[in-house]
């Protein structure tokens, strides 16, 4: 393999006024404003309207917006019956790719101007949240809890998912959590939904095709792993002597690492801090472990490679969510429910990018490195010549 | 704009051994053996054979792919009720791309090693007949035709979405189709399906999302669109008005132009051949207006500009699909039951490469031109104070 740009790191493929990392001085920018900033005074339905329409909303659109949100919360029944049909221990994930896609079954409104790319946009928002959480219900033969309109988007879905509402401490943790994942830049599964929207598919189709690359371990389905890595190590005296042994066989932390951040990911500072805050409230284990694994990686990395390693944003995330009771299997889908903010956000970006020139469909290159018999190619033997 | 990537046309991404363009000389290469040369002796089994294994198959090896092939065509029964409780207007490529993710909710071996990846990749290159076929009865009204054993893939797929079997020489047309869309190197639901799999996400859903990526009007949906083209102008006299109008709007011309072929598409001269055939035998007046559209185009673009075109792969599938009596938009699935041969070959590939450095997930680099207000971002202000 001859190729230069593996994994396109480092690659510039397009403009965007949607979100910016600095990595080396570990700040995440949304729309201008310092995602810390955003953690401690916005909501996650602010963000929201942040990251789609360029602006912080004032009182009016932000009311307006939230009401449309709300209204849009409810899936079809069809829909919610389609889910009956699956098997109980389906993948949350696949079923969500697939009810994604499936929405435009249900809602096809054209895809011609912005206005109904921002109309399909507060859909996507409203009802991934109802998807993934009708599904925890069904799997677990419950019945399906509708949205409360007088909840917010952070707390409709706890309560739509365990059939309680949530305490406003639990709630708010929960919305930072939304904030903190709600964009970052050119990911992969949101470079998936830009490449899918370069064709001019529509936008369920292109969210559909970025929750199959959330999916993959090595990107959302990273917090998924670090819980199991979490519960598989089980007590804080096993950390060092696991950590140590998993490195030695040249193995990857989960959690741990990041392409782009070179310090501390602000995501993972605010989120052990939260997972701190709940785990003296708990008295679960969890913080305390993954602490552990973070400073027995730092310096074992540091030990073995010379290298500085940091928690990225999965690391604390996974205890957390655990702690709030979420299934484990759920932690993926809830990236989900907060970055398709970002995704519609991009989806809109590269359709209607003002600026020329436009940005075309993503076509790159690749260098061919097979068979090769001469111009005319190899010669076609009769099936029955064949070895 | 600055951004020097657009499109990421010419940016090598990864090395590859399945298939080359020499888009001087008009040459597609499957696995180092020419189309053209595939399309007069293979079939679509033994070339989806040789794309996935790197090989022609001997008859022992043929025989028993294609018996894996034919064993596979099933679809789950509750996978057919959840079809019915769609909106029987929907767009096949909305059902399809979502029936695909839910591939995973039936099936789910484990994807950890090579052989289970080629397991998947048969049971979706069976399945995807099937679901656009039961689709197409689903939606009207009719009963599902169950695949039928001892028929070729080509003539099975005519035979379960119109409930009768081809006579051999449309299944023969038929089958140089489906030979012809299999694969395109890095085309843009290749790609996609290539990144998605980067983040080791399972293969329905990299194939899942590479169809939403196909459904695009850039994309697969083109050739949708040249037939509604078609039947716009719908009459031979009308053409070179029709054209010239569009062309001196700065309207593009379906069907026509590619960005890799600098020379005919060898994929369009064969379908070319096809349609014309089949116009013979049918009479219909498709063939006719399409050869019309290409040489108006081509000497339009050559006043206009000075420079050449050519059709591309969808110029003339179009209308033979048309005379063949596929409904207008099975057009992109159809291409889907073809290409997936191809993205399950990418997607093996970019999983399993054995050479190093291992091909990384895709993550390019976008440039932040939105807001800014100095490093420490944009100043929070409460909402009652915003405009
Ligand atoms: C995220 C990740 C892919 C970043 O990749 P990257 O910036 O390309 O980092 P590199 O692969 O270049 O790693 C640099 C070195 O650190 C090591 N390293 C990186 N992450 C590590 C981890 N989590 N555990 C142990 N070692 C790690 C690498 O082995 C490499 O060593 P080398 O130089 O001897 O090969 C990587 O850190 C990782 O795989 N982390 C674990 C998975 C995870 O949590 N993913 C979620 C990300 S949000
Ligand atoms: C396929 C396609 C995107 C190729 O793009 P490309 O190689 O990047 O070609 P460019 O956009 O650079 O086109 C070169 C010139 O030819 C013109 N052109 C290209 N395709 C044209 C078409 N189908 N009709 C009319 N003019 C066309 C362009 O306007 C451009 O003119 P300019 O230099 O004055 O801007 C383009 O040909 C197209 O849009 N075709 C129609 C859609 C289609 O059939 N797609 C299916 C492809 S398999």
């Amino acid at each position: 393999m001859e190729t230069k740009n593996i994994g396109l790191r480092g690659i510039e493929v397009a403009d965007t006024r949607i979100s910016n990392i600095d990595g080396e001085k570990g700040k995440l920018i949304y729309r201008g404003y310092d995602i810390l900033e955003l953690t401690k005074n916005s909501t996650f339905e602010e963000t929201a309207y942040l990251l789609l329409y360029d602006k912080l909303p004032n009182r009016n659109q932000l009311d307006e917006f939230n009401a449309k949100l709300i209204d849009a919360r409810f899936i079809p029944k069809q829909m919610q019956k389609n889910m009956g049909n699956w098997r109980k221990d389906a993948d949350p994930m696949d079923m969500l790719q697939a009810f994604v896609a499936a929405l435009a079954g249900y809602y096809d409104e054209e895809f011609a101007n912005k206005e109904a790319s921002y109309d399909k946009a507060i859909n996507l928002i409203a009802k991934v949240p109802t998807i993934v959480a009708s599904w925890n219900r069904i799997r677990n033969g419950l019945d399906i809890v509708d949205p409360d309109p007088t909840l917010s988007h952070a707390a409709n879905f706890l309560y739509m998912m365990s059939g309680k509402r949530p305490d406003p401490e639990v709630e708010k943790i929960f919305d930072v959590c939304l904030i903190l994942h709600a964009d970052h830049t050119f990911n992969a599964s949101t470079f998936t939904a830009r490449q899918v929207a370069s064709t001019r598919a529509h936008m369920y189709s292109a969210c559909s095709a970025a929750i199959g690359a959330l999916s993959g371990e090595l990107h959302g389905g990273a917090n998924t792993e670090v819980m199991k890595m979490l519960l598989e190590i089980g007590d804080i005296e096993k950390v060092e002597e696991w950590v140590k042994k998993e490195m030695s066989e040249g193995n990857r932390i989960m959690g741990m690492g990041h392409a782009v951040y070179k310090t501390y990911d602000p995501r993972a500072q605010v989120l052990k801090e939260l997972s701190r805050k709940l785990a003296e409230k708990t008295k679960d284990p969890w913080f305390d472990i993954t602490e552990k694994i973070e400073v027995t990686t730092i310096s074992e990395m540091k030990k073995q490679k010379g290298k500085d390693i940091y928690p990225n944003v999965d690391l604390y995330s996974a205890s957390l969510y655990y702690m709030l009771k979420i299934p484990m299997d759920l932690n993926t889908p809830i990236f989900a429910i907060s970055r398709v903010v970002g995704w519609a956000a991009h989806i809109i970006e590269e359709k209607f990018a003002e600026a020329a020139p436009k940005p075309a469909l993503y076509r790159p290159k690749a260098t061919y490195v097979g068979k090769y018999c001469g111009p005319e190619g190899c010669e076609y033997q009769t099936l029955d010549l064949r070895k």
